[in-house]
């Protein structure tokens, strides 16, 4: 009986709950949509959850409210049956509260928040003394830097990490339920407790977000006849810039313990570099500066690359593709009947400019001989 | 008469000598002899030399000397003639250096140099007491986060901007020549004067540049099942990290000056930041976390789009596609079939996953027909 009740839960046979429909929680729904998984939206913004159910990540509450006739606070008689899982899709500040009121509302249904930070809301789900074995922290590693359900899309978790926190008491049941909403999402999973990581996204995304966001704050100060000469190096260096503020001062509070000794570190950095830069001709400049940038390429080189494998382990070349429609197809089609597979393509443009250059990344075994293949094909290939 | 040899030096007719054949030099000197212009190259280190000479980039002076049994040290033997045309490619630090000398040794030559910094080389040249009005600093605006001539391409500067900083002694020859080598190379030719051309570039690029450094260099810290999860907003802020401890120094040497008013803004907001999260829950924390966010925001929204347009004046969609050979190209003649012109595409890939999104930026008014296209096409499309 346990048995059965456990297998129909990790099958995600019942309907799903999303409180909160932006950007992650209408994600969600898309995703469980696709599978044809009955899913009932709630979001504290009428115009938020209207939106979400208009896209299609599943049934606004309050529009099932207005068609029965019912409260739209009663949520046990709007769904009709108790859901099998609760997805907390709601900002980190209010998540906690949330989640403790799902735990006391249902009696089995399993209550899994995907908030950014994961230790402060687990302490506070402990805290309230309600039973934390139907809840689970978990974390899918995806965003953009827009918000809101207009810019959710079911694949935005597809092939991204799914972090799971367990804590001791969590029960298998919700584990399994967890992993199989990462499955139904397309996410690779990964396991870390709460702490872990919290640790590692404030160096990973957190960090970075508050650096990129600095670096964006300096160009409001910047002439426009500067900022047409930007390339991509800025572009890339300020592109998360454009993220929520509101969500961001939610993580970057409910994270300010793993991210302030990081910050720390950048600090000492930056002031040891002023000092330098105050005095650049003094004894030393130029080995304190040497320093910043070898330990930058140090940092970088310990990304792994796409498939999890060694950083630059593929082979660049670089074609001139003119910017009309069907160029870079037709560049690809040619890459594509040679039988090779592009790792990763970039395009770089240029402001005013009809004219652009595709960068590939492929197998370096492949490189010579697509080298002079696409060369015979016509096209303008740089080594 | 005077006209005529005008006429001759704009056309860039005679031979170019290049000073420094590292990434920047060759990839120069690839540009000019795909014009079948005349290039002789000179750098310091033999090696690099010898290997621009070997990608196609010009002739080698060392190895014109061992062919003609001169001394390598004799420019005017080894040239036969006068070049037409200096260009110094070579680090900022022996650039302006180099200039005098070259301006020094050649009656009618002129003398351009193409380093990432411009005033303090514009004085020390005239500081030098040499006539110049041969001499003119400019700044192909490209650069990869690889060095040296393997990474070269003449296409390097293809729709780049080529700032030409004037001074009030430069001749209109000088100027002339200048524009040239830009068409030659396929830059957007941009006046600006050198003091100018500095403080732009602290802000476009080398202050991007010290952020990215200083982020990546606290990745040395991260545990590897941290960088694991990195997505592509850490990858995008650290790639420039990659670069040239060589050349950085001396650019940011260079350029201190208008580089640390920069630096002293961002150690302010950093400083307040720190402050805000050693104390997260403190009245007004929110507050000071929202408004470092927003102006992120508003700095990152003045950055033009592509075609120098406004930002955001493009529509973008998600396709969903297979990391197979072929898919991406099938994807693109699809979207070129429909007469759709692409503005911009990005690949977004995960580690461990055969499987990745397409992010496509078209003209809005194409974007609802695209979407339906495609999809009828049976492509997986989030709108």
């Amino acid at each position: 009986m346990e048995l059965a009740e456990d297998q129909n839960l990790s099958a995600l046979a019942g309907s799903v709950l999303i409180i909160g429909t932006g950007l992650l929680g209408a994600s969600v729904g898309l995703a469980l949509r696709a599978q044809k998984i009955p899913v009932y939206l709630s979001d504290v913004s009428p115009t938020i959850e209207a939106i979400a159910e208009d896209i299609g990540a599943g049934r606004s509450l309050r529009a099932v409210a207005t068609e029965r006739g019912v409260a739209p606070s009663d949520l046990r008689q709007l769904l009709g049956s108790e859901p099998q899982l609760v997805v907390v899709a709601a900002p980190p500040d209010v998540c906690a509260q949330i989640v403790v009121e799902q735990l006391t509302l249902w009696q089995h249904a399993v209550v899994i928040d995907i908030a950014s930070v994961k230790l402060s809301i687990l302490q506070q789900v402990q805290q309230s003394g309600v039973d934390t074995s139907r809840y689970l922290g978990t974390h899918p590693m995806a965003g953009r830097e827009k918000s809101g359900p207009v810019a959710a899309r079911g694949e935005l978790f597809t092939s991204r990490p799914f972090v799971v926190c367990k804590h001791p008491d969590v029960s298998p049941t919700a584990v399994r339920l967890a992993q199989t909403l990462g499955i139904e999402m397309g996410s690779t999973l990964t396991y870390l407790d709460a702490a872990e990581h919290d640790r590692a996204v404030a160096l990973i995304s957190h960090v970075p977000q508050v650096m990129s966001s600095l670096m964006a704050s300096r160009l409001q100060e910047t002439p426009l006849h500067a900022l047409g000469l930007a390339g991509q190096g800025l572009r890339d260096t300020v592109r998360i810039a454009g993220s929520d503020p509101g969500l961001w001062i939610q993580i970057l509070a409910a994270n300010s313990e793993n991210i302030v000794p990081t910050l720390h570190g950048v600090r000492d950095d930056l002031e040891r570099l002023i000092t330098t830069l105050e005095n650049p001709t003094a004894a030393g400049a130029r080995l304190d500066i040497a320093q910043l940038m070898s330990e930058g390429n140090a940092g970088v080189a310990r990304i792994p690359g796409k498939h999890g494998g060694a950083p630059e382990a593929f082979s660049q070349l670089t074609v001139l593709v003119d910017d009309t429609p069907g160029q870079i197809a037709r560049l690809l089609i040619d890459i594509g009947e040679l039988g090779v597979n592009i790792e990763d393509l970039r395009l770089e443009h240029s402001p005013g400019q009809p004219v652009g250059m595709a960068e590939i990344s492929v197998n370096p075994n492949e490189h010579e001989k697509l080298v002079e293949d696409l060369t015979s094909a016509g096209w303008k290939v740089v080594r």
